[in-house]
């Protein structure tokens, strides 16, 4: 990843506006609301007792009746085979091309602490490491120390002061760490101190662009700080860094599209990717139904919603078909009080497949379909990734794709020429 | 095509690199195999009694298990409606855009006649041709003479000389002949000779680049030497050439994926398109049920199996309807072996298709299935043209997605992003 960053650090925020220019063009003002429900991970393969996926198994009458209605198929968030991390699934939903918009691993952390990184930052993930007496790493994850003693390192880590630069630290789980510097003129463009193996030293943080060196420096300073606090800390008695990454500065969904946008999601990543793209996001409680709560009380206030999906994830990760399929089901029964709302345009589907056969995301093409009174419907009857496939939106849509559709069937795109 | 080559020939190697950039990022090494079975020309339309293409008149019992524990589809190696050549076809399936990774003319004939091209040599396509006393050319294929005459005239055209330069020269067919240029310095991007019609002088090798000018003088020079030795050896008294182009030098494919790779292949065309993409050539017989003991025999020693029948191209070729349902066939009844060996993921399609009807190459996409133990099956119950219409690759598939799909599928591809 390292070697690709510094091309892609390098493209302007000008060139990557492009991508949206014709939709910018396009876009109309009316009261159709969007919603593009995600749950999480949703794709399956085969694994129940008899051959089916979590989501064709599951009990689901009100999302088969929506798919009857709609206009089916599958999408790829990246590209064929490749199995999508958490943020570019997010963002290639959105609309996004995550090869274009890349995410740098600091940021996700931020975003998965719940961090609210600002214009400018710079953010790195962290590791507590063991360094034997002559600065060698003897364990790159210093034992997994347990994530309270995480906590009391982060609180001494806090004490390092790099002039010129603001730093916050903040614990992650067992060894992991975030690191945010603040200020003036700082750049990710900043090559890993992970030597990514033990019995190495640390690497020194070198600036990958020249418009890095100040980073780099400060880095430096505060790593070189890290090291005499942590110096009796063993076995976390050193860190190294890697992911610098500044926030970037992204076109918001709304101006693409021209809508008031909110998010909807209980887990703080997604509420970050959600901030990304500058939506609103929304205090809501940690069930689902607490969610569809959320939508229906602030259905007033925007045009488009994000609504996420947490636990068919988790479930997926766990290896818990059962749980999957039973969190599919909880969903489908809310699926009525979201139809009352009156939608202009219903995007229900996963950011990946999470086949709780292999208990991690994979590649495989994620279900999915759009709902509005003015699409077209096609043959499939119900909702799974099989009867997907004989869909109207084909087995392998790009995600981006499915945004501009469903501002299309919600009437709020006009023609292009005359 | 010439007005492209000086600009295909600018662009530089580590541009073209750039493509495969995210599969060197994601690769994972791993005890899986992949097979990549390539049944040339295995595409079909209907033309049997019945109004089955040869696929679907075949008993393929076997093949139809996988393709119905496996995914579909099909694939296109250029684009839509583009017939493809052997070479562009096997690149495209190889995972190598052949927009982009373009062979020249040259390079095809010396790998189809195995001709061992070096790095930095240059192959061009000769044809001997008639001239008049003036030197106009009255027949620009010689009246086709035999292939046992070029024999003897490639013998006379290898007494010419160029100082600084190795040349080589081989008959291919009737008034077909193969020059490679070996030495310092070398380029392709040099103007073909054949002026297209027959009245006209030949035109002169002039250099298409800067770089390519020391070439230009060194074919300048053979043509003038060839000119004097072949005088008296009416109707082939001439030669014209075309197709200059340089051995590429492109990322191999093992390289690309991680991987070790071997071609079990009969025939020398494809031995030598193996080759371009860094592949071990392993000795095999003449029969299909020959490369299957190969494969066998051979097992242990590679990652990356690509497995090439020729036959049913031939069959399609010569318009044989029954021979090339035989073959298929024959392929089927072997399988079993293959699947002993326990491949990790196993891709089995054309290069491209050959309806016997046509008695020719054509567009028709090729009819393709991915099997491993954690593909998403879909609802294609048999391995043919028309039921993999249904299939969850779709019916278009870029050819060049196979590779990634059955990298993913053996688990040789981690996650993208986090």
């Amino acid at each position: 990843m390292v070697s690709l960053r510094p091309y892609l650090f390098q493209r302007s925020v000008e060139e990557k506006k492009m991508d949206f220019s014709l939709a910018q063009q396009l876009t109309l003002k009316n009261d159709s609301k969007v919603v593009l429900m995600i749950l999480d991970g949703l794709g399956g393969i085969p694994g129940g007792p008899d051959g089916k996926t979590e989501l064709e198994a599951a009990s689901t009458p009100n999302l088969d009746t929506l798919a009857r209605e709609g206009i089916c198929g599958l999408h790829q968030p990246i590209g064929t085979g490749i199995t999508p991390g958490s943020g570019p699934a997010h963002l290639a939903v959105f609309g996004y091309d995550p090869l274009k918009y890349e995410v740098g691993r600091g940021v996700l952390e931020a975003l998965g602490v719940n961090f609210d990184l600002k214009d400018g930052d710079v953010a790195a993930r962290g590791n507590f490491c063991t360094v034997d007496s002559n600065g060698f790493i003897t364990d790159r994850r210093a034992g997994r120390i347990p994530t309270t003693k995480n906590a009391e390192l982060c609180e001494i880590l806090r004490t390092v002061k790099v002039p010129g630069v603001e730093l916050f630290v903040e614990p992650i789980k067992e060894h992991r760490l975030l690191l945010v510097l603040r200020g003036e003129g700082l750049n990710g463009a900043v090559e890993e101190t992970d030597p990514q193996a033990a019995g190495k030293k640390p690497l020194e943080p070198v600036a990958l662009d020249p418009a890095a060196e100040k980073t780099a420096k400060a880095v430096k300073q505060f790593i070189a700080g890290a090291a005499e606090v942590l110096s009796s800390a063993s076995p976390a008695n050193m860190l190294t860094l890697r992911g610098f990454a500044r926030k970037p500065d992204w076109p918001p969904l709304r101006n693409v599209w021209g809508v008031t946008t909110a998010a909807i999601a209980a887990y703080p990543m997604y509420k970050g990717v959600a901030k990304l793209v500058g939506m609103d996001v929304l205090d809501t409680g940690t069930e689902l139904e607490d969610e569809f709560d959320t939508l229906v009380e602030r259905w007033n206030d925007y045009d488009f919603f994000y609504f996420h999906v947490k636990p068919t994830d988790s479930a997926g990760e766990d290896g818990d078909y059962d749980r999957k399929v039973s969190i599919i089901e909880r969903v489908d029964k809310q699926i009525p009080r979201l139809m009352k709302l009156g939608p202009g345009a219903l995007i229900v589907t996963g950011d990946h497949s999470t086949p709780s056969v292999m208990k991690a995301h994979s590649w495989h093409p994620v279900p999915a379909f759009i709902w509005s009174k003015i699409c077209r419907p096609d043959a499939v009857q119900v909702f799974g990734e099989r009867a997907c496939v004989a869909g109207a939106l084909g087995p392998r849509l790009p995600a981006i794709d499915l945004i501009p559709l469903a501002m299309a069937n919600a009437g709020r795109l006009e023609k292009f020429g005359a």
